[in-house]
């Protein structure tokens, strides 16, 4: 992240792709200004483990999740650290202020603005500003500024496309900037960006803070995007599956992981440092590995004609592999733990304790 | 299962599916010979909770699974249990020879045969035969007979076609039992089938045992079977993920409900009696939800004319819904407990104690 720092924007790692205070404390010790959270369950383990600052990168509706919330924000609070809590919709900015002056507090709060993903957030400007207004017109809450992550930027394969994302994101937002201080109101903060675009948002001299997690494990699938700045720097995969070969036929090794060991929603693991290998196909606790054809195409299962050069590649029985998964975050979930490997040595064993945390 | 009652061969529930000791229990006390488990973690557990008469249905390579399988079956045998443990190499099989041994016990084997799923077990006759003789004179194994899971066949559309998968099955395995017979070897089990064939193993004439597991929670991807014969009892949705409405702008719902609250491998949950809404995108944490066209065609999202009749059918801001999820086995592993509902009041709280148990 020291591209980021030489730009003075703030890096705030979202937790949710690692779920693990370890490597939240590792990334603080190293400049991070706090951690992004999804779920107010998730924000709790991660303030339970000492975590100061914690940004709920995501909506908060309902009498139970606002209770949550405030319980933790007074938590947070009583030593000098703070929750804050994104809102995109007017219902549930007036529940939480409601709910907040109740309990004498006064909450930080982002509005979510939509800056192309078409998930949560406000899309039409005039209607964030009214809700901008609202928010700082409410005494149990503080207006901070924008959230606006652009998910569907951190997947876009080109630089250049991403590029035109961020580039329309900010043109929204500095409407919105712009509309909102002819009401004497300041969106200080702007915060979003995931690993695919977060140099572009830090570059823009619209973001304030970027929020990138999966760089710290990395995937399959981030892998495929062409990064494009030369000073990006290039994310190694730290994150493997340990998986050992439990029946060898003629064409195909099956190992013991499958769709319970890993996410496959982007994609089938990769065999690491084994570009010959395919994983080809996976099923809840198997996964069938073939050898791959000089053209690079995966061998079919159930030829046993495929050449003997190919199958000689193949895992022993009872052989390991390491697998990287596709899709880090919803893989870390599965887990409860994160074997810490060295040199093939087992230096610490860090809990996921954020792991199924749905609330 | 009352329908494979009437066929006099033993059910054998799945206990992967559902992972949960208290689902296991009920199913033996209503006539289950025991359970299938998939992994020797997993198997600990329902030992642990109890469970007597456990087949691990799938292959044990490796000194330290074969150590914890011996331990296993010692506490099994200690208490008139056992535990079966199946074999498809020649190596494993004399591996697991020699640990036994080792310990002084005897432990119940089954060969997996490949019956048309391509993953694990032997496809060869003539090979299964020797991998029955071998494991027939090994004095720490106890033949007893033959895996022959059919797992591509679950989840085949039409009725005539998995019987056509089923018929192929049976006739290797009667093949294997002919040819094994003479050499005065009895395969005296005959074990496999899940819920999507079942009936047709049970009525074979070949199987002595069925495995289904899936029928206990069922999901979606089962329920677009068509079931064919006509005394199949269709088998209703138990497993539902409580979710709410986060953020809803113009055209969609948000819920809190994604890839970390379910496994979208086959394909993405529905919304419990709500067939005019469309679950049609999952990201980690958030799921969109459309209401359909009159065409029965999910609405496009992002698309703000999208007619009011159709806008006004979506839930409401911290609205609730029930999701069935596409596959039920990868989304119990993903949670830490069962909420027992009837009626819409919680009544008990299970443990799936078997959850993460990946060894």
């Amino acid at each position: 992240m020291q591209s980021v720092a030489d730009t003075k924007v703030a890096v705030r790692p979202h937790a949710k792709s690692h779920k693990c205070p370890e490597i939240a404390k590792r990334q603080i010790a190293r400049g991070a200004v706090g951690i992004c959270c999804q779920k107010i369950s998730e924000a709790k383990a991660f303030a339970d483990a000492g975590i100061n600052d914690i940004l709920l990168s995501n909506e908060l509706v309902g009498s139970k999740k606002i209770a949550a919330a405030l319980s933790l924000a007074r938590q947070l609070q009583a030593r000098s650290g703070q929750l804050t809590i994104c809102v995109d919709h007017p219902q549930a900015a007036a529940d939480l202020n409601h709910a907040a002056q109740a309990a004498g507090l006064r909450i930080p709060v982002l509005i979510e603005l939509d800056v192309g993903q078409h998930r949560c957030g406000v899309a039409d400007p005039r209607a964030s500003v009214a809700l901008i207004d609202q928010v700082h017109r409410s005494s149990g809450l503080q207006f901070k500024g924008l959230q606006a992550y652009h998910g569907s930027a951190q997947h876009t394969r080109t630089q250049t496309d991403r590029q035109a994302a961020i580039d329309q994101a900010c043109h929204l937002i500095t409407r919105v900037q712009r509309d909102a201080a002819a009401l004497g109101i300041d969106c200080a903060t702007v915060t979003g960006a995931g690993t695919g675009s977060y140099l572009l948002e830090a570059r823009s001299g619209v973001y304030t803070e970027v929020q990138p997690g999966s760089y710290a494990l990395m995937d399959v699938d981030y892998g495929r995007n062409d990064w494009g700045l030369s000073d990006m720097p290039v994310f190694e995969n730290s994150l493997f599956i340990h998986t050992s070969v439990m029946s060898r036929p003629d064409d195909r090794a099956v190992v013991d992981a499958g769709l319970k060991s890993m996410s496959v929603d982007s994609g089938l693991p990769v065999v690491f440092g084994r570009p010959e290998l395919v994983y080809q196909k996976a099923s809840d606790e198997h996964g069938v590995i073939v050898a791959s054809t000089q053209t690079g195409q995966p061998g079919q299962p159930g030829q046993p004609d495929q050449p003997n050069e190919l199958v000689g590649r193949l895992p022993a029985l009872g052989q390991t592999v390491l697998l990287v998964p596709g899709h880090c975050d919803p893989t870390v979930n599965l887990y409860d733990v994160l074997h810490v490997m060295d040199q093939g040595v087992l230096i610490d064993v860090w809990p996921i304790s954020a792991r199924g945390l749905l609330f």
